[in-house]
């Protein structure tokens, strides 16, 4: 099981936790906890415990509320380790991060099930459908967006799934999407934000004469690229690399970022904090 | 306070621990743990905590061992933060690593007391003292090394330091000495360990021909280069680094892995895990 | 066309060539080149040109040989760069650095031609098969091991490959064998080489308790893990860590660090140097 | 010797050189060379080459322009390696970057001579003038900065500077300023440039909640921070590096890009290229 609680801190918080846990003979394997401000802060906690043969998760949840969470008017969930996250991607034309996920989920490295892939194009509809997995092709016609993300949403919905990643999609998604689809939305942005938000990063790296370019993992929100990030990283390039290249170099970066982020979300090792996150 | 506990896993411990600590008033601050094994693996806890004002550290100390510590077989060590660490620096006749810490000092970056620096040369004197600190020197001859060893043994004792380090100390200590020390010993080692133990790794790195070269801080043990590692980085050299653009290379890494394991120690950061550490 | 030079240095080498190709109409678009030692070391040279649409390269390659490199007694070698060159992948059951160097071929970032897959099992023949590439079994039961270099080499032979990519080849190769075969080998050995050389890295890692982890691309010689280093990088690990976790983290530096070997050697990046290598 | 070029690329300029060079019994140590497009862009050159012992370096100088400058247009320029560039660096408060460039003095890493230290704050005279360098105090008035330049430009051409270091100066100079100094001045900038130019960026990184800081050496211009980059790096930070942490790890970044950027101009290895920098 996996514990996660957000709440305003004050001191008795992790004993409270831990001593519920103790008491259900949890055993605690992982825990992690930050303030952000030990006086007057916000305090996050993950903690991972495996319960004894005969316990009963949905107890232990029922108990969790009024006995521990109402007191510190937590914010938490409690995952289920045997139930993997179930993801859906939305993808363009670039295959590279798409096949990380794909490859990483045949490898069993994600933590979690990968239930379909959706796309505005139908170029990868083999790439996808070889790794056995159903490949939605929703076209964007200009004038038909709102169309678009109906019909996208009705299949995320039918699928049931707890986290959509858009593994290079090249669509702007709506607020109201966002909000009707209520789960999680993890993006991969060609540039290390905060510079170069928005379209053509490389190009744009390239004319600043950057010596690093870079790929940024968020959750996404109304306004672009604005998100939460949860992870970044960095390649060198120098006035060898032109743009081609710098494109090459960073779509590296971008799988390796994205496989990260998707991979800790799914492990519960993300936690929102305002406009920025916790990963423990 | 900052709170190391290490011992056998099962249930409970967490609980235990921070069900006493918040009996007292305290206010956890950061907490970490990690289980070598869930099942029958060994239990490391660090704990930073704050105690409201009236609260006495003794009485918490007093307090642990039979309520908590005992039930655990716990070897545990509880530091009270308004007390820094006293370090004594040994060098020989490189300076990088020794001005490093030097000015880490200076800055309050260490969060220790540098207490003074012995050397088996002259040489760093002006340097050291141009700091306001104690500069002995003790030569090491040949055939008297034991001698040395009781001088230099004599002047740390006097000094009360909590740990000695080694920034390119190159005599080797005797199995003795560090246990008459009685004290832990870190040592930077010029090489990515355990590759180039011993003398000349950068001479050796260039005639294997690697393509990156790195540094390792360690706590000394009688067995040279062997000892638990606390940190290690890499720089990438090429065919154009000869020999003595690899030592100016490796100075920064040197310089920076020592400093940082440095001040992970003197925080309580690092605990021994037989042959390895566990690093919070 | 891509020229490899390399001989004693001495002035007027550089002049020479650059005389010749100037003569030749050839412009020049990249160019490097390296002295050991400006005094009596060994000199070595890589030029990328473009020669006008009416010459022809052989020709360029008779006049080359008596003209400039016969005056510096120089090893050397022209490579047309409208010819790829052609490359054979061993591999026994890891798919991961087999997958990367598949994808990459198909995305046209290796700069070379894959013409085959063998291995010593049969599990990965439809991955390979799946990209339109023979894959061939040639099993090496324990007493017959000549018997199956001798099947092998024929099949590499008979394909016609510049160079033999191990890619996790769990097989030891004679010196007989690469001696018969006669084009470089370049593998992969999951670990920072001189550390860890032979069987069990990872394992070996987590007991040393290394906090960083890495993979070196080599060229193979009959000694074990000795051959003239081409590539490598690192991960950064922690007690928290296993031998699985190592072994994840660890097929990511290797199939990035394996590719990447592979891409510059297939452009003439690479010169040896005795034991060690100039990557241009 | 070290020779610079940059000009329009065309064939036969390297021959041009090196047979020049080749005549004068020059025998080249390094020489890189980069096109931005082999059709058409621009041609950039650096050449290391020794003389034989009679021959005179103003000689080659005077005959270099007629003879290969002039007919391919070149912007070109010609140091003796034997005359290290004089340096000036101005700072204020923060001490790490003027550290790290005497300390680096001192060990003749600079490749270069520190000549003095001008500040609008007089707290770090007793630092610099232990290394027997003058210390300049120039105050800054709100409301008379242009009497600061003029007292700051007198110093700075009384004492011969190649080049001027601004290692955290917090006062942005005029484009007259610059214009009247005509040496280059390097800026270190406290992010990775494009993200967070201007005042406070730790700030608003930690705000923006990136998981990586960085800094950024650049030629300074008119514009603020968007002069030609010569080098940037970053480092890993977390949700629990507060603003403090971050401007302690940061501060160890910027003085390691500030020296590198330093060193590397010193030995003439940039070249400006528009808004970019070539870095050989």
């Amino acid at each position: 099981m996996r514990l996660l609680v957000s709440c305003a801190d004050r001191p008795g918080i992790l004993a409270a936790v831990s001593r519920f846990l103790a008491q259900a003979g949890a055993n605690i394997i992982h825990s992690d906890q930050h303030s952000s401000d030990p006086w007057g802060g916000a305090f996050f906690l993950r903690m991972e415990f495996a319960l004894p043969g005969a316990a009963d998760a949905e107890d232990l949840r029922r108990a969790f509320g009024p006995a521990v969470a109402a007191p510190f008017a937590m914010t938490w969930s409690l995952w289920d380790t045997a139930r993997p996250k179930r993801v859906a991607v939305l993808v363009s034309r670039h295959d590279h991060c798409l096949q990380e996920l794909l490859w990483r989920w045949r490898r069993a490295e994600l933590g979690a099930e990968l239930v379909l892939v959706a796309s505005n194009h139908d170029d990868l509809r083999a790439d996808v459908e070889a790794f056995g997995l159903p490949y939605h092709h929703v076209p964007v016609a200009r004038d038909a967006k709102e169309e678009a993300e109906g019909h996208l949403l009705a299949i995320l919905r039918a699928a049931g799934c707890d986290l959509v990643v858009l593994a290079r999609y090249m669509q702007i998604l709506s607020g109201g999407f966002l909000d009707d689809l209520a789960v999680p939305v993890i993006n991969i942005h060609h540039s290390f934000l905060p510079a170069f938000a928005g379209a053509g990063p490389y190009d744009r790296a390239k004319a600043r004469g950057v010596k690093l370019i870079g790929a940024t993992a968020h959750y996404v929100t109304e306004e672009l690229d604005a998100g939460p990030i949860i992870e970044q990283d960095v390649i060198r390039v120098s006035h060898r690399s032109d743009v081609a290249a710098m494109t090459r170099l960073g779509a590296d970066i971008e799988r390796a970022v994205l496989a990260r982020a998707v991979a800790w979300h799914c492990v519960d090792r993300v936690l929102r904090h305002g406009a920025t996150t916790v990963v423990f």
